[in-house]
């Protein structure tokens, strides 16, 4: 019977659903049916140990009681109204939102998730600057909407370019440097100088915002380097810019603090936000806002809205979510378990495995870059991932694979014995791999 | 201690969120606090009439119960999970939504609102023609994020026009007409032959898709003359352009039929959705995929993608949503209670007051164009609806207003008793506002 409901789930999946970045024939996706903490299930009961968060963003574990008792209260309450109103839900959010950022930010803008908080920081930006150009790294993801697949940098933006205004550089990454950089200060300040030069010749009177994910996520979760955010920040203030940082992955707990940007002297002029909020268990995101931004729209109509923007189930479960985080030290179990068990675990793989190129990260925030050859530090290809994939997945891990990475990406709540029992399948999963490749 | 509530309500709000399309100082917005029905009321207990549904969304009516325990048991189960994988609740929320499509649809993409949903129908209908250009109508809105607010035609396109390929064409409103019409059916055949004379304009070889909303909402509830979707379809077909209507307002129940354009004698390739689909109690939309577009993506990978696609929570409230609504007959009563109750209150409001030039509408979908005066038709101006909507709040019932116009758009679980109450109300701030005006 609860097979039947697996094959049911599949069956259903196949015929009706159409997936996202996805060729849609021969999809054969995992079924799951509930979970707790770090750990998922079917409805046969077979256990997965969730260490993708599921697309990094169920920060707070699956199934976190007190998340869901909000829901469920709210929903009895009142699931839905529009934007238009005032709603105790809604202002209580937003009080928790900006209890949490840096002192002084004024207000929150909900949206429904990440793409869309991207889309109305730059429509702030450019009203409040009255300039046009966005500048972002290559390496990054924003969203799949106009404005906010065309700021992304990676190949997801190359079929999708129907959106004007928009400017990459290369931001910092020192394992594959583009500037020729030895050392994490060099890359730093040879990264600024890049950017300074790319500011200077695409005219900074025509630039309304700097758009930046404090940690690069999706595209490898590389740590800014020394000065290198800061220095942006004095870039954007030379040149009267709007800073705005991408917190939708890094933020709310991931890194082991709150915000990411927190942990490098910075802070930007609006932050977007959405996943870690309320772990993804409603549909949300925003931005928050500083004064100076804010007030620009006291008076002027901001031309932006959508009707779930601030969403009372969306508000609720964002209380919950940060009440919980907060009185059960759920993000410094993060920066914890990252100091003691993930960063050691990663680091004596990566001793033993030649496919290990580098590992990055802290919290719960970590990568594998895998290598052909650590010379050359050329990236493993697809083929080498998928195998990697099938290998975790069928000793019980789910895995977050992106190009030629691997990344270690378990909730905030996860614990020293699953973090062990990880690395064990990454592990033997590994030497698996690299087996056959020899 | 409730009206402390509603006193915090505001003040979190005033203080603390910032609002869709609205200048910030000085908003003076409704506390809700919970409801039923075409009911709403704040945390004292102050009831008032529900005749906007929110942003015409409510379609089954506030905190129907088998909505709400479908979200708790979601919420129990298994509250949030990634699109990469299979789902029941989302293969059969797909299932129901393909069930009262018309015959022959494929599949369903999720989104988490309607701007989404246009935006990945336009990604779509481009990849599938290899054409850029998207032809949609100046008296339109489809969302706020970067491809959807050019695709919309009204005011709220001026200040985001960032997005490349969109063209807009005048759609058919014999009230106020561009072609010079007397006759619905000139009005209807004009229209088409402006609207190919556009398409030869642009070039046919380069456009990917034609827009429109089934029937315009906040653009003003025009309804299509004879023959005209039809005559678009055809067009459409003549030169291989992807035809996408747009039922996030006017879809699931609103006109008294599951999608509007079921009344036109007219399918289109692509549909998106959003509101009706589950009354806005989960944020979610999508897009009802053809065959045909579908198969594009069997072997190429579809690049685009979110990730709250196809939400668990936002999933079983569809599936509540959609079965109530057929047990209940809640579409039916939709259709019976535009034609018993509001259509005929409605043309007695219009008999007795000559602020109102035209009723438009059918079902809960209803549009009174006001008019200085009834020979020049010349819209009224922003302060008398600022007062009407005054008189209307201050009697109890909850308007929806747009440019000129007063929109009657209640739950389609509206009552005759209410719809009586709601004319009385109208009758009453009508007379007041004319008495203030004279
Ligand atoms: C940094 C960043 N920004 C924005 C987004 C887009 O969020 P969503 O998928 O909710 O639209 C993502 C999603 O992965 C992200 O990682
Ligand atoms: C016809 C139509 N399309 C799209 C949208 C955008 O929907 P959302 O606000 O959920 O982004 C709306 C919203 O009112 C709409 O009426």
């Amino acid at each position: 019977m609860t097979e039947d409901l697996d094959a049911l789930a599949k069956d259903l999946d196949r015929e009706y659903v159409f997936h996202s970045w996805s060729a849609q024939a021969g999809l054969d996706l995992p079924v799951i049916a509930g979970g707790s903490g770090a750990v998922v299930w079917d409805h046969a009961g077979n256990r997965m140990l969730d260490f993708s968060s599921q697309l990094v963003n169920v920060n707070i574990g699956h199934q976190h009681p007190a998340v869901v008792a909000a829901i469920r209260e709210q929903a009895d309450e009142l699931a839905t109204i529009g934007p238009a109103t005032a709603n105790l839900a809604r202002g209580r959010a937003a009080q928790r939102i900006l209890d949490k950022a840096p002192d002084g930010f004024a207000k929150v803008f909900f949206t429904n998730g990440g793409a869309d908080a991207i889309e109305n920081a730059i429509r702030m930006a450019r009203l409040h600057t009255g300039r046009d150009t966005v500048l972002s790294t290559y390496r990054s993801y924003h969203g799949n909407t106009g404005a906010a697949i065309v700021a992304t940098g990676d190949w997801r933006r190359m079929p999708n370019q129907f959106a004007r205004g928009h400017v990459h550089f290369f931001g910092p990454f020192l394992y594959r440097t583009e500037f020729w950089a030895t050392t994490p200060e060099e890359e730093s300040e040879r990264a600024l100088q890049h950017l300074e030069r790319v500011i200077q010749s695409e005219g900074p009177s025509a630039i309304a915002a700097l758009l930046l994910e404090s940690i690069p996520g999706t595209a490898g979760i590389m740590l800014p380097p020394p000065g290198y955010l800061a220095g942006v920040r004095a870039l954007a203030d030379k040149y009267g810019i709007v800073l705005i940082l991408d917190e939708v992955m890094a933020g709310f707990g991931r890194t082991g603090r709150w915000f990411a940007f927190q942990g490098y002297d910075v802070v930007p002029d609006l932050i977007t936000f959405a996943k870690g909020v309320n772990s993804g268990y409603v549909p949300v995101g925003g931005v928050i806002i500083s004064p100076e931004i804010s007030a620009t729209f006291d008076d002027r109509v901001f031309p932006g809205g959508l009707t779930y923007s601030g969403h009372p189930l969306a508000a609720a479960s964002i209380i919950a979510a940060i009440d919980a985080m907060e009185s059960e030290g759920i993000v410094d179990n993060a920066r914890r378990v990252g100091e003691d068990a993930i960063g050691p675990g990663l680091a004596a793989l990566a001793e033993k495995h030649p496919l290990i190129g580098e590992v990055r990260g802290e919290g719960v925030f970590w990568a594998l870059d895998l290598v052909t050859d650590r010379e050359s530090r050329e990236p493993v290809g697809a083929d080498v991932i998928g195998r990697l994939k099938k290998e975790l997945t069928s000793r019980g891990l789910l895995p977050f694979a992106a190009e030629n990475r691997i990344h270690v990406v378990p909730p905030c709540v996860v614990t020293d014995g699953e973090v062990q029992e990880a690395m064990s399948i990454y592990d033997e999963a590994l030497t698996r791999v690299e087996g056959d490749l020899a």
